[in-house]
């Protein structure tokens, strides 16, 4: 540990107004040194992702969880990730009820991201927000995302269990089997509960976890053979989610007990199972794959320049060259230049 | 034009066995030569994206509208994308409907992609695939694909005019919106248009539609400083999406002509407003920066091992390096690589 770490450490534990400022620039990508010195002191907070689509209730669930944690005095950060387009306006995780209930509360932190930029990189700057608010010392990280597409998924596989919310009555009875996110779920909740149609909701994901168990099933085993020897054999048997019924609003707060015990078993369970540390590998490879990516191609523009690249994109655009042709030119372009440099 | 390549022209465009062995080679990364000596030949195919949630009739319309195209005598190339998860089943796409209505037709050609491995990966043999069917003479070729979040997104990118499909009463009125793919819309089509509810769906798209323009017009003016001189001045404002609706089953086929004419009417506007170009130009440097992006990683994979880097996300799980110092050691790496080699 040193001087600057833990003096780095001791402000964004100390004031809030410091971690608010270091989070910012983490979202500028403008803090690296700031988290290479942070990460020795990550790897406590219980990390949480909770998806379903607008309706649902995610943000009133969010919030009554948050308020349970807090009332067992352990800290709270939530994270709201809204991936949506100028379309539906953005404006679908309700900040304003969370702002007034845990305002004012020194254990609890709300911070939403209003995304920009590609999906990937949200999802980068969601891990890095992420590893702030755990260094930070926060038990309990929550990531909270509109549930529409590939970047759920992208940033469920931050979390360490993943909540998918569901509600009855929605038109389509189970909206997440069409986002394809039932399968990141590793708990299913019910939300609204006190709405009619609710055993048809619950009767029709039981229906698909059993679907899906099966499915996973045979593909564990068709991939049996070129499975990591660390993988934990009973990683897909051992776990199977469970649907959990809540209703959270403004004056009632029913299953939110249930709900936390399920959070808190099914981390007992990735860690006393090594999965915890099996997907935290699988997670760290693909997210050092996706920074790599990212690096070489900026190097590369660097290396080769823009206006050399805007010429050859028009080459191909003109039918003159082709796309591999083009990378190929660039790639051998990119390695002289490396050689001069040298 | 080479020797080589024109014969290779001549036997895909000679033989339909041919020209299938090719498709899979490249979908399998494996005809990187062949794609560069046919590219010159690109270019004259209206490529021609379709997308929509489940049970919106989407296989039957492109069946319908590809023979409407073969009655003028048009050949027609059908890609079907199913980026599904193992969950749905991936079989929501209609081959055995198209098999059953265009097989023997040597004017009609319907390929179908299992989607395997990751978005990138979809997006880019999408691209490579219709490459071949453009250069193999196809006049229409039609990229069909679930609705369900990204990867559409992606591939509708790849094509020249977008068809985002909705049916009347399927629970949630307009089923795009939550998908976010209103916005990649050049034509919307309401089909099944003879059930109850019709008028309702084509209000709320009109609504959204209206919603969106306003959008996309403060956007655009929004970055009007930064926008490439090149991009046609009109290109927001002169093409409002028309709603089409159509009724395409065994039985019926109402509205495909009126679909048909105005395909063929967002083509000519693509064309003589330099649209088409310049989304071309946009789309290739996302091409290449992808491409890029992925080469280059592979690159550096090589460089440095897999088992070095296996081992640098050791370190980084066990919290002795965070990612950011991870991946200054491997550009170094890579760099001294590169020099030793030169």
């Amino acid at each position: 540990m040193t001087a600057s770490s833990s003096e780095l450490l001791a402000r964004i534990r100390g004031s809030r107004r410091e971690l608010a400022r270091l989070l910012t620039r983490v979202e500028n990508d403008q803090a690296v040194a700031e988290l290479n010195e942070l990460y020795p002191y990550t790897g406590k907070a219980h990390i949480v992702g909770i998806t379903g689509a607008p309706g649902t209730g995610k943000s009133t669930l969010v919030n009554a969880l948050a308020k349970h944690y807090r009332v067992q005095n352990r800290t709270v950060a939530i994270l709201a990730v809204d991936p949506t387009s100028p379309f539906t306006g953005g404006a679908l995780l309700g900040d304003r009820i969370r702002m007034r209930d845990l305002s004012g509360d020194p254990g609890a932190f709300v911070r939403s991201m209003a995304t920009r930029g590609s999906l990937g990189g949200i999802a980068r700057a969601t891990a890095d927000l992420v590893r702030v608010f755990d260094a930070a010392g926060y038990d309990l990280i929550m990531i909270e995302t509109v549930g529409a597409g590939q970047s759920e998924v992208d940033v469920a596989r931050l979390a360490q269990t993943t909540l998918v919310v569901e509600a009855p009555g929605m038109g389509d009875d189970v909206q997440a089997i069409k986002a394809g996110i039932l399968e990141i779920a590793d708990i299913l909740v019910v939300n609204k509960a006190d709405r009619p149609g609710v055993e048809a909701t619950v009767r029709a994901l039981r229906a698909m976890l059993d679907l899906g168990h099966r499915a996973e099933r045979v593909a564990h085993h068709g991939r049996q053979m070129k499975v990591d020897s660390a993988a934990p054999v009973d990683e897909f048997a051992a776990w199977i989610p469970p649907i959990v019924q809540t209703v959270a609003s403004d004056d009632k707060d029913e299953g939110i007990a249930d709900l936390a015990h399920k959070l808190e078993k099914h981390r007992q369970y990735l860690i006393e199972t090594g999965v915890l540390k099996y997907r935290e590998q699988a997670r760290i490879t693909l997210e050092l794959e996706d920074r790599l990516r990212e690096v070489l191609l900026q190097r590369l523009i660097a290396q080769v320049g823009r206006a050399q690249i805007a010429a050859l994109v028009q080459q191909i655009v003109d039918k003159r060259e082709s796309p591999g042709e083009v990378i190929a030119t660039l790639l051998a372009r990119s390695a002289e230049s490396a050689e001069t440099r040298g």
